[in-house]
């Protein structure tokens, strides 16, 4: 490399805080983010997304500077875009945070700038729109002046042992010079597996489509399986241990699809299906019976209620756990929201609980005050959404909140199955 | 066991014959099935699945008896029903074979003995309606005076690592007596492998149906993935090797799915759903994906025969292999077939070619006969389906039937990309 590089991860969320830190061991780092919130913690040493500590954060040798002020940027050549790729209220592709971006680092891209991608998006949307939009406010020329690639990310939130040092990454660049600077960047921090090229961007973009389309579909497939041996009233979990007993049966499931991964590429894989003229009958099939998987919990809900003489109307309940998943504070897409606003108008009271979120973030989601702690004796209903590490070690104090006579749905198995009423 | 064991194996095809074989070495057994063709051609040690070597149907330690002569089934205690189950023209369970042997079955019932089914059926068949048949002509009661059991086959056609003795065995029964004595029987021939009891035969019902189905939905999202890919002009292949560098992305491919298992299971778990008024939407799905795939065939066979200047109408094509895999005979639910149907009247001459399927059962399906030999400079366009053995040692053979400008469309790509015009 006779290029000083000098790096811009542009978004630090999930996915920009590990690159940034990781790469800062090697170069200069600047971390961009418009969050101010999130910068000033982060600065500070915190990160309230519990994926660094705040010894790693702070380790002198790190060269990491984070702003929210977009011109620090502007002596970086090299940038990795980091952010969200979201969906709108008709799941169609919001690329709206990206867009902006483009055209921000269209007014200070440099000659020989290399601009590198990590979102997740529709094959082909890397070349045929973000390229346009980095040329807006440009006259340079692409693939002469400037650079682009596309690196997706594998990030797994809240899983400790699958880290970027050893998660296969692939690579891929507008030509062959950007490729061999991509890739070498990256070899840097990933150290203990490999660094892949594809032969075009649109192969990288497709190849991270799919991975998490197969997922949702492959939950999807058992999530209506168990609705089937629910009404034949077989026990799902001794007949997924059966098949597990066939050498080619894969082992996946009934799951709460949510998050900004499984439960939203799928329908960016689906947005470029039918703009090519082809139905995506099969991956939509899926996602509509993830997306709609939750009412389960509230029919068992209601039905354990019953049994139970206790009248919904009239009793409090505990929404135990509001990620989207286990042991990150992450709220984006969760489940739970929807549980939440199909029982709020049918139950007395419901009680917010999650030890590991930020309260504001809970609040301007719900828009209610969660509690900060359990009291007892207080709840006829506790609905526990995640196994959050503070709810295994709280196990106690959790079933002391409860009332003699209670219904507990218990979806990821906190409780062993003489305790719960109803899982998912 | 007390009872002196005679068993009965009803159904001797690509199930039931390494059944019989393997439970022969142990067991009195005799072997039955109403087609007698199959049963002559056994007699004289001739298997035309091409499971089972003259060698091993004809070892003398073998006590096995083939008849289609229901009575001499009779004097047995011990049944094992390995009957195809398909499905009718509307994608229903068609049960009339079982049903039958069921009724006859019925007739000749004595006390205590064992009824084992090993054909996929829909979640709870067994009980609800083969107990129901079993009863129809005897005055015995159900669990007291006779038992049923279900062990779902697990045999995957064609494969010669995966046999009886090393596949698990899944057993279960009316109750725990006939459970330990259909466990013990199986225990004897699956030797390298486990004999797993499930609780209900419900569950290995359930079990069996899902990793069928898992497997076709698997398929079918390649599929579906493949034509977007197609239309996008990305390679398949290489976006899958790229996301095959991911930790959990599962290996599959896209594939016409034929035969008598993956093609027909998930329509047993749809016609359950419905029944019990759940929409099996994602099954259906897969299914109605996988059972339109055969038509990307035909798109590219025309594409390129146009781009060949090749006149379909007057064209001489070469449908190579019958079978709905490789290195099986079995001509069942083939996709071939419906290949064959939607060309026959576009193109001026098809042969048919299989040298591994007995030609009178090949006029039978197709009301065509089929050619014995490859004639030199014969074919405009060739359609390669499977890749048996045979024609991976006559490749050259293959080619020289081929004229000089020609389409070849090799499925299995049985050539390299190099020499076929196109693939699945």
């Amino acid at each position: 490399m006779k290029l000083k590089i000098k790096i811009a991860v542009i978004g630090v969320g999930y996915v920009g805080l590990p690159v940034a830190i990781s790469l800062s061991k090697h170069f200069d780092v600047i971390a961009y983010d418009n969050n101010r919130v999130r910068i000033t913690e982060l600065t500070k040493g915190k990160d309230t997304n519990l994926d660094i500590s705040k010894k790693d954060l702070s380790k002198k040798s790190n060269t990491i500077k984070f702003t929210y002020n977009f011109n620090e940027i502007k002596k970086c050549n090299f940038y990795i875009i980091t952010l969200p790729t979201p969906v709108n209220n008709k799941n169609q592709p919001n690329l709206k945070n990206i867009s902006k971006v483009n055209y921000n680092l269209s007014k200070i891209l440099k000659r020989n700038d290399i601009v590198v991608y990590e979102s997740t998006v529709y094959p082909g949307c890397t070349e045929n729109r973000f390229v346009k939009e980095l040329k807006k406010f440009t006259s340079f020329e692409y693939n002469k002046d400037f650079y682009v690639g596309y690196s997706p990310e594998r990030i797994n939130p809240g899983d400790k042992n699958k880290k970027i040092h050893n998660i296969n990454k692939l690579v891929s660049a507008s030509n062959k010079k950007a490729l061999s600077i991509i890739k070498k960047v990256y070899e840097l921090v990933v150290t203990d597996a490999k660094v892949i090229t594809t032969k075009s961007i649109i192969v990288a973009e497709s190849a991270k489509i799919i991975e998490n389309t197969q997922r949702d579909l492959n939950i999807a497939l058992i999530n209506e399986f168990s609705l089937i041996l629910k009404k034949l009233n077989v026990s799902r979990s001794e007949v997924l241990k059966a098949a597990k007993t066939k050498w080619n049966f894969l082992d996946f499931h009934p799951g709460l699809v949510g998050g900004h991964c499984i439960g939203v590429d799928p329908y960016y894989l689906a947005f470029i299906a039918k703009k090519i003229k082809i139905k995506p009958n099969l991956i939509l099939s899926g996602r509509n019976l993830n997306e709609n998987y939750y009412k389960t919990i509230i029919g068992s809900l209601i039905n354990n209620a019953s049994k139970k003489n206790i009248d919904l109307s009239k009793s409090n309940l505990l929404l135990c756990g509001l990620t989207f998943k286990s042991n990150t504070p992450d709220l984006r897409n969760s489940q739970t929201l929807k549980i939440y606003k199909k029982i709020m108008n049918k139950v007395g009271n419901i009680d917010l609980y999650d030890p590991i979120v930020k309260k504001d973030l809970i609040f301007n989601i719900y828009k209610k005050q969660s509690v900060n702690k359990l009291k007892k004796n207080t709840y006829d209903i506790i609905v526990i959404t995640v196994k959050h590490k503070e709810f295994l070690k709280n196990k106690k104090l959790i079933l002391s909140s409860l009332k003699p006579n209670r219904v507990i749905i218990d979806i990821p198995q906190l409780f062993n199955e003489k305790i719960y009423d109803a899982t998912l």
